[in-house]
């Protein structure tokens, strides 16, 4: 996939790698973690040089804070999962991104985190694809 | 400690016992976790029945950005980290509280997760108290 060149951002190749493009949201790109693990998506502010939230600007927070609830519920939605998770780490990952994650009871590692937690465990193309397509109705 | 009667908001009581009052914000209180492996602060939105961050009214989803943004930098300024991870899980205590954690190289369990990583450490009093003044003064 080539990078996105929208104000001179360019999206990390291990969040390119490890998640797929779901759809453009006003500030951020969402995206679908490949681990079928839980459902589980990012959202990527399309700001070049950005690490923590506090380095947006206040419009650029607000429109996360938007962005990231308005998915979180649509998830919640489609999942009818027990809880949302939602983190910014970035660790090893620099560049900012906002995990959104759907939880229940007896999903793996339940109720501790999912950062950390095994490998990653791939969809097949095809129910990736679905997924995201379920999410993207939901918006 | 008695509860809060704020608009018939109560302290969940894990969150009472694990964490120490700091400060009134303007809708969170910021509470400081009582475990030295890490500076980590908790604020919790003062709204009876809320368990995540969109079922808060937009105004409150805009506060509590706010709050956890300006509590965010002040606390990679009192203590210099490498990166700030903030999350909002409640699969154990449901009642919506973020997590705001300093993390840096080399400290227990970098870069994975803090949230269900061994036993908490407690400070001492002294230390807890000198930690929450601290704080308190670089909002």
């Amino acid at each position: 996939m080539l990078p996105s060149l929208k104000g001179g951002f360019v999206l990390d190749s291990r969040l390119d790698a490890d998640s797929e493009h779901v759809i453009w949201l006003g500030l951020c790109e969402l995206r679908l973690m490949d681990d079928r693990r839980w459902p589980w998506v990012l959202l990527v502010p399309q700001r070049p040089g950005i690490e923590e939230v506090h380095d947006l600007t206040p419009l650029d927070q607000a429109m996360l804070t938007f962005e990231t609830n308005m998915v979180a519920q649509a998830l919640k939605r489609v999942t009818g999962c027990t809880k949302i998770n939602t983190g910014a780490l970035g660790n090893m990952v620099r560049q900012l991104h906002v995990h959104v994650v759907a939880r229940s009871e007896g999903d793996p590692n339940w109720p501790g985190p999912v950062w950390g937690h095994g490998l990653r465990e791939s969809y097949s193309r095809e129910a990736l694809h679905r997924f995201a397509e379920t999410l993207k109705a939901a918006l």
